[in-house]
């Protein structure tokens, strides 16, 4: 299937859509997102789980829309405006909820400092081998790279895999580690499916934990119908996905 | 001047060394660092800032030896030991001890949620475009890699120049921003000499901002003598360090 990045439906369905419909009141907090998006499904995740007010206002990213860039210059989904004032990056954000909104519990980063350090030690892996590796094993295109990033893969969610407490990563506390982990374990059939990859094949309780992952309230209110997200990922597949994202897995920077 | 990375001078020089000297006694915190490391030095920056009693002990994190590995997994210095846990990474320590440490001022997170949001934006665009951007430069080998590396560097210095309210990155507050950039202001003289880098190319008062960075007293006591320094990059400028950081610099990873 093949459609330009700027052409993606432009509303979310299935259980994402529900949520969205709750969400169309004005409120002091503008969420900018994209229903597609992983990195916005963090800190939407973040936001139904917090019970925290907000407005739910759909953007495409890839058009650059002058209005949006004023909001995040970079030009990315989730961006949030709140009392007059812009913010994006969806971890970020996560940790502006926290700071801004102290008494809508529950909260996604412990009271303990050391619990709270310890907690951004595994979002850090997240974000800099998990992520990265997941798109370096979508966007690969021959045979020995795919088997390589694979590999590399299940190393990754391994290493993750050996610390869960469980049910979660710190036990029954739902924490930013799952939250910034969720949206990729939603995800991971398309690599199940074009991949060669299996939750099984990581071993340590990869697959109940991210069966854990996936099936939380919060995570599913934000998850739109699979069929679509298939439609998004054909061009990362066949590598042709003109994304910010896209094209730093290609040429190798850190995004 | 070729050394293998685990033959580093065993300890700091200079005014880092006269620091070192009143950080002997036994402390709760441990801290343990390498006096050559620009991560060590963040982290070393903000302890000295806020007056936090810590014992420091010197690490050459090459030889990956067991003791340090059981504290770090990663074997990358720093890392800190506190009431028997364990913690490591450069960013999550400083935010550790805004956390652990709640009564000693000043801090170097802003207590506003929106300026502390601010201040972690732009602490990751050093983190993910200035400091790799850095080592894309010391380590580029070909002359055209080292003019699109040069250019990139500027750009993204220059990019958060604008942003500078001065004479810190948020005005009379020194941050987390000004803590994560400064060690690689102090450093910059590596690429004047080696690579035709010059603050004043910059623009937009680059120049201004990094003296302010480099003058700082918390700075200048963490800083060994600079031909110390020399010695290390020797191995980055010919692309021959063996560290995680060059590894990953070589191969287009996140590190
Ligand atoms: N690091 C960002 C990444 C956000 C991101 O890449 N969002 C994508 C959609 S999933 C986007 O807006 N892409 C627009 C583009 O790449 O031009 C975050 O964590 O918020
Ligand atoms: N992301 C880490 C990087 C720390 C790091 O790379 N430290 C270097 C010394 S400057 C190290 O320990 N290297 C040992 C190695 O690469 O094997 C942080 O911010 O703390």
């Amino acid at each position: 299937m093949s459609m330009p990045d700027d052409k993606i439906l432009p509303h979310a369905t299935g259980e994402a859509a529900k949520t969205v419909e709750k969400h169309k009141e004005p409120q002091d907090l503008v969420f900018y997102a994209g229903w597609f998006c992983p990195f916005v499904q963090r800190s939407w995740i973040t936001l139904e789980e917090r019970g925290i007010p907000y407005e739910y206002k759909e953007v495409n990213p890839y058009k650059k829309e002058k209005h949006f860039l004023d909001i995040n210059p970079k030009g990315l989904v989730p961006a949030i405006e709140y009392k007059g004032k812009a913010l994006y990056e969806s971890l970020i954000l996560c940790e502006f909820f926290e700071d801004a909104f102290p008494d809508h519990a529950p909260h996604v980063l412990p009271k303990d400092p050391f619990d709270r350090a310890y907690v951004r030690i595994w979002v850090d892996h997240v974000s800099k081998v998990i992520v990265p590796g997941f798109f370096r094993l979508v966007q690969a295109q021959e045979p020995e790279k795919r088997q390589q990033a694979l590999e590399e893969y299940y190393t990754a969610l391994l290493k993750l895999s050996e610390q869960v407490k469980g049910p979660y990563f710190l036990g029954e506390e739902f924490t930013l580690v799952d939250v910034a982990l969720a949206p990729w374990a939603v995800r991971d059939y398309i690599l199940a499916e074009n991949r060669g990859y299996s939750r099984d094949a990581v071993g340590k309780g990869w697959k109940e934990y991210a069966h854990q992952l996936e099936t939380r309230d919060s995570v599913v209110r934000t998850c739109s119908d699979k069929e679509h997200y298939a439609e998004i990922y054909g061009r990362y597949l066949r590598d042709e996905a003109q994304s910010e994202q896209a094209k730093a897995t290609r040429d190798g920077r850190t995004f």
